[in-house]
């Protein structure tokens, strides 16, 4: 019989060749031989430690399945769509090794359904586990700017439109919080995830006495699945890994956004360092920053996926579907494109040049402490909302006079409210406005600095 | 001066109508008087206890604002688009009730920008809390089912086929699982929400000396944010919330499929309560299961909400900017969608009318038990791979001559494989094969009883 | 009998409460009220015509049903949930005022099915048409500006770094393209979608000798569906219609990306009038710009809604099912959002301030005419690529020495290339590198005049 | 100097090798190499026709470029990430080739960004073109099963309950309507793209007389495009192909769930043959339909690559930004996609073994025939709503009595309704009631035929 599918024997017409390559997986999971094999593995000790099978048919199993590790790693095995998938495959170079009286035995006791859900769980969490390093670097990479800008002033934005003077450390610092949420979201997604399937069999549970929590515990799973249905059927862990990985994009998103705003000619307050930027091939004068506009262009990407991930389980009855077979593509690509994201990110964050002087300038226009103002007038006894119409006045005259507070003539601020001119005159610069920010969170120097304190004991204990 | 905007003293001409009605959220945003005016009495509260305002200012402010919650209550007070959101309109409200002079200073020490947040994080949380709770409700329906189905054998499905006979309980109970990360997702996203940003003011931090922990535990936070940029930019929490609503949306609409698909006239194991269905305008004879339908078709709208956001959110420069502001439609829309929803499933799920004899039919036929056979043979020493083949030629065989696996002559299970007769002789029915499935997550009655027995203990920690 | 329920016959226990309003879809649905009564006016006079019933009773029905449209444009008639949708509210009141026997009679021939859908396709047509009108106003807007700055240099991007000078009128221009693209997708759109499915009843056609087309052309559609079975089940208008409003809100959203850029303190070459925009509860200076910032983040929306439309119908078995009662929602509230986007994008454009002075500045910043210096050294003989990289290294070298190209010394130009001097001594400034654009589609002074006539054609054809 | 960047004049540091990495996209635009290389021929022989360059260099340009596809198509040239994409390629290996004197002069005229813009549109237009052609073959599919299946009798459901007998042929050709609105959808769409942007250079337009028009048409384009700012930033062509691409995917999507379903053991009324379904790995008796849960499945993808493109060009800045080089990608895949499942589908759709016996005998049970009942009891006279709730009735005793309506004793029907023993006397069989359905579009057989006519006429014009 030409055609050797392992579920043959019940068909009479061999699969349409069209329909093969469609089927077959092997193209993109074979990404996954690594974990398929060290599942296998613990798999085949088991059932010897059981006396399932033999402990010496284990053990050559086990010997079988290590040379295929090497044979995949060396690039000698090659694999084609006639295997279907990665696990197939696995388990027909076994056969070609230790023959089908041994090699058959592997199978037992599991199914491809089991097998594939625990071999993809393994691999998102060691994906998992690195996207969480590379947001650490990240992070690293914000601390120090932010201890190295502690004292650099820098305008913050609302609409675009400068609002308040902030020291440049607590920029940088914004987004070392945004990333530490995200961190925790990878965190708990990998607790949900870190449960092992194997030993739910087809969907049912398996016939044989396999001991789940050993196998489990070899394979780095905190515990086994607790229904069988729902263990097969179960992609909720490639779904979060992609929502989570899409809010870190989001995130890159915002920083790539900034950078490219900051770094055009009439912001000019940061520069790209040239070896992130590429040129024109017909502009030679053009300097331009590929890569956070790829970063947020990918943002787009990367929300698909999740969509792909979400509009491919909605409506699917348990427990497994061939449409599940759709899960691996979106995580791989996810995953390919946050780590190059976060790795570029870390070094531009790293090499970015600020222009401090620039900066502070940028600062001091567009009446940034008229808040201050407002509350000095608050604190001398104004109620709020007539202060700030007050200082709204205050604006409108300097505006239409094109002058800055500072040049506003005390007679002309006195016409406006009599206590102005007096809270004009010790009127807070920037860097002094940021200083009166005293709350916890806030732009206070004294603030800033018990945070990055803070902050290093929390890098102490990153395990990752 | 007609323009009465707070922030009208800069402007000179007064905002189109149109743009008006374009900015204003009021419309949809008085959803949160409730707890905008709970965070603003914590805020002017604590403003007294700071010495930042006089305490018998803060005392009628206080007072101001449980009146104006009484007159929201009870539709004494109307909103309008003048109003432009919520926040305003209360405080508005409250200058006509205690003067400007008082009522101008509960906003000391905050903007807008962080007494949104707070607002809204105030919201989501409640939402998140009743969501938690009736996940528990529907999780409460299926262990009741399940116990009063653990000897009721079904067919179980992969693509639809029937692939094995399991205990009915056990597919109950695999919707219980996934139920439970959904709560464990919404669990980890409220920690993460549970934050205060009150006291980031505008984007820099109060420039008064606010007791933010104060603050932040009146109105139940675990803590405060970290860093005023961030704290006002963040709609993590928003676009989290988005998710979990999403999965668990998934998770009913795979639910609903089921059902549909188990209620046709067809499979006909299921029955939905006329209660839970509607009829035709023109076919008299119809009984359609509206109630899952409409589940799963939410589904699409759920996800669509989650889109909406991150697609909002990508490529926002920090801090905060005017686009935030759809942030609310989809959190209203969705949180309200999925509370119906599992409402409904709830009482479906109580509710529906199950066939056992035909369930238990249907598990007999299809050739469920091929797994158990092929295991059989593989306890009797067959690799596993050629147990598999010897049962897939088994079937073909039996489908050929339509019959039964009960119903072959020995003699020809004999051709096929001389250890078949014996195996056969002595092969499981339905329920049998489910208790040979005797491993953690499996389907035999002691599995399933026991993990009853531990939901039990689950359940009675349940807070909510 | 207390439930009135139309299908109730063959129901013994009533409708859950919970389940009525779930189901119900009045509570949005109402908004059809006119293109049902139109509808059933039409199939009503049909009948007559056809004699499938009396023509006097047509008549009174059809007089009925006049009445109820006016009873529902003054507010006369209340709908409430448990009239479940609009079409059932209408019938029920029909029957109120003519009687059963009467009124009973309107229902003949058709199904709920065929009438939601014909209703549903005369929504969305004049959805469209109104869409079409308003994209028109916008570019009639975008044409007057254009025509106004046709002698208006400005500075067009790439990567958001200046690449080269442009007359402002063509950036204009650039929108009213886009917006034509628009337009044609929405008649394509609408072409699809004028066809009239009623009389395909609850799927399989009606029984009676209805006069299709007849009813078609009253109802101003081209033609009616093929296939009745597929006209029940048909959502593409909904989903197609989503998609076009997607598209145009992506236009929209560049078009607000850039208006906020423009009008920053750094770019300030654009402002926005200050009815387009609003202050800051707390800093007094601010001028936001929420109206392009709204714009942009409602496209979000828009897209959510496309996606709640495809995961709907994702799957979905043929014929009707009651998920696609989810298929108005995203259909109103993306028209609601388009609409008034449209509406205020059309008074942004024309009231926009330009700095033509700040502008044409900054056209010749940047080096900007790199490319023309290129071009010219091509045209004295020099290879494209050797061109380029010449032309790189002397805007390096202006860079670093801080010089515009004007300013750069004979001799260092010459050290660059002998032949730079005299190309750079007769170098265009910024308004005669634009003229040197003379190709279809160019920017030069007279390919823009020229595409400005013929737009004027355009105009004038437009009948919307 | 090392670097050899066509841009690196103006830069003093080289590129980061991550960054290299990142930004190179000739890992897979490389596909577009025809395309590239045809625009390019096309490009040297109007600069040579137009005296911008000499003929003789033009000739050996093109001579040089023929080359190069040969040596791509014979596998000699290899691509790599340093080429940074497959335009930049192509012209670094046509100056190996020619030398940098002539083949520097290819680029006369053009940028990468209008020749990348009309290079991509030049492979949408041949994809939509083999779409359609797909699209058309399973049309065929469809009115062949169709017209073989006029007389065959099935149930048509609502609700996935049974609603009313139909023709099978009617069902086959409702998927057939849905996909002539497809290439409808595509042929639109590809009227949008088919418009060459070469000629708009960098931005602004070319600075040299260029014939656009005369390569338009050498490259089978319509028209050329009316502003250069648009036609660099404008990717509404790979939006538009996405979303028609998702409208067929959703379309498939149905038929698949259809398929899976009619094709279960309990519906039992379709097969699928052995070619197009796969086994289990432990399960040998079961036959999976993964063909089609595959396509059902691919559908989320597809609408996640729509989600991506539309996410991507949000809020982007005209005119290009490096996040558009994020276009291609979807692109590719979802064409990939799209065509094996329109492949697929063709051949499953002409395979499909239908059991006529079984189906008939469905569209008797359920009481399917209720509405042509409660018709003819319209027809003598009673108001339909009257008539619908005598039918409710029938039915609901007809159900407690477990009979049909053939079953139901006069005595009983008469105590109904007087009218019903007649009526039900002559009560129309299944293939009597689809044949009452004698409505354009209704599938009474006459209607069919008459259809079916009419689409031999319309296949007879297809080009495609």
């Amino acid at each position: 019989m030409k055609d050797k599918k392992a579920w043959s024997g019940r068909f009479s017409e061999s699969t349409n060749p069209l329909v093969e390559q469609f089927n077959a997986s092997v193209g993109f999971d074979k990404r996954l031989y690594r974990h398929d094999i060290q599942g296998s593995i613990a798999h085949a000790t088991m059932l010897g430690r059981q006396k399932i099978i033999a402990v010496n048919h284990a053990r050559k199993i086990v010997k079988g399945l290590k040379r295929i590790m090497k044979e995949i790693e060396t690039g000698q095995l090659q694999l084609s769509v006639a295997d279907e998938d990665i696990h197939m495959a696995v388990e027909k170079r076994l056969i070609e090794i230790v023959g089908a009286e041994i090699g058959g035995k592997l199978h037992t006791g599991r199914s491809r359904n089991d097998q594939v859900a625990t071999t993809f769980r393994m691999y998102v969490r060691d994906l998992t586990d690195e996207i969480i390093h590379l947001i650490r670097q990240l992070q690293r990479a914000l601390y120090k700017q932010a201890k190295q800008h502690i004292d650099t002033i820098a305008p913050a934005y609302t609409h675009m439109q400068p609002a308040q003077p902030i020291r440049l450390a607590h920029w940088f610092l914004a987004y070392y919080e945004m990333l530490d949420r995200d961190t925790s979201r990878f965190e708990d997604s990998r607790k949900r995830l870190n449960t092992a399937p194997l030993g739910s069999a087809a969907l049912a549970g398996a016939n044989f006495p396999l001991d789940r929590k050993w196998v489990a515990k070899q394979l780095g799973f905190d515990t086994v699945t607790k229904n069988s249905v729902d263990a097969v059927s179960d992609r909720d862990f490639a779904a979060e890994f992609l929502f989570a990985t899409s809010m870190t994009a989001t995130h890159l998103s915002r920083l790539a956004e900034e950078l490219i705003i900051f770094t055009t000619m009439e912001f000019g307050v940061m520069e790209l360092p040239d070896a992130f930027c590429t040129g024109s091939s017909i502009m030679p004068q053009k300097k331009n920053p590929d890569v956070p506009e790829l970063i947020r262009g990918k943002t787009g990407r990367i929300n698909g996926a999740l969509v792909a991930m979400l509009t491919m389980l909605k409506g699917l009855p348990l427990a497994y579907n061939k449409d599940m077979q759709e899960d691996k593509e979106p995580v791989f690509d996810s995953g390919d494109q946050i780590r190059v994201m976060l790795r570029l990110a870390a070094e531009m964050v790293a090499n970015i040049k600020i222009h401090p002087g620039k900066m502070a300038n940028r600062a001091e226009e567009g009446f940034t402490t008229a808040v201050d103002i407002t509350d000095k007038l608050v604190m001398a006894g104004a109620p709020f909302r007539d202060a700030h119409r007050i200082v709204g006045r205050l604006t409108r005259v300097c505006i239409d006079n094109n002058m800055r507070f500072s040049e506003l003539p005390r007679a002309e601020a006195f016409n406006i409210d009599p206590r102005l001119p007096e809270i004009m005159k010790n009127s807070v610069g920037a860097a002094g406005s940021t200083n009166m920010k005293d709350v916890i969170g806030g732009t206070a120097r004294r603030r800033i600095a018990s945070r990055l304190k803070q902050m290093e004991k929390e890098m102490a204990k990153w395990r990752i």
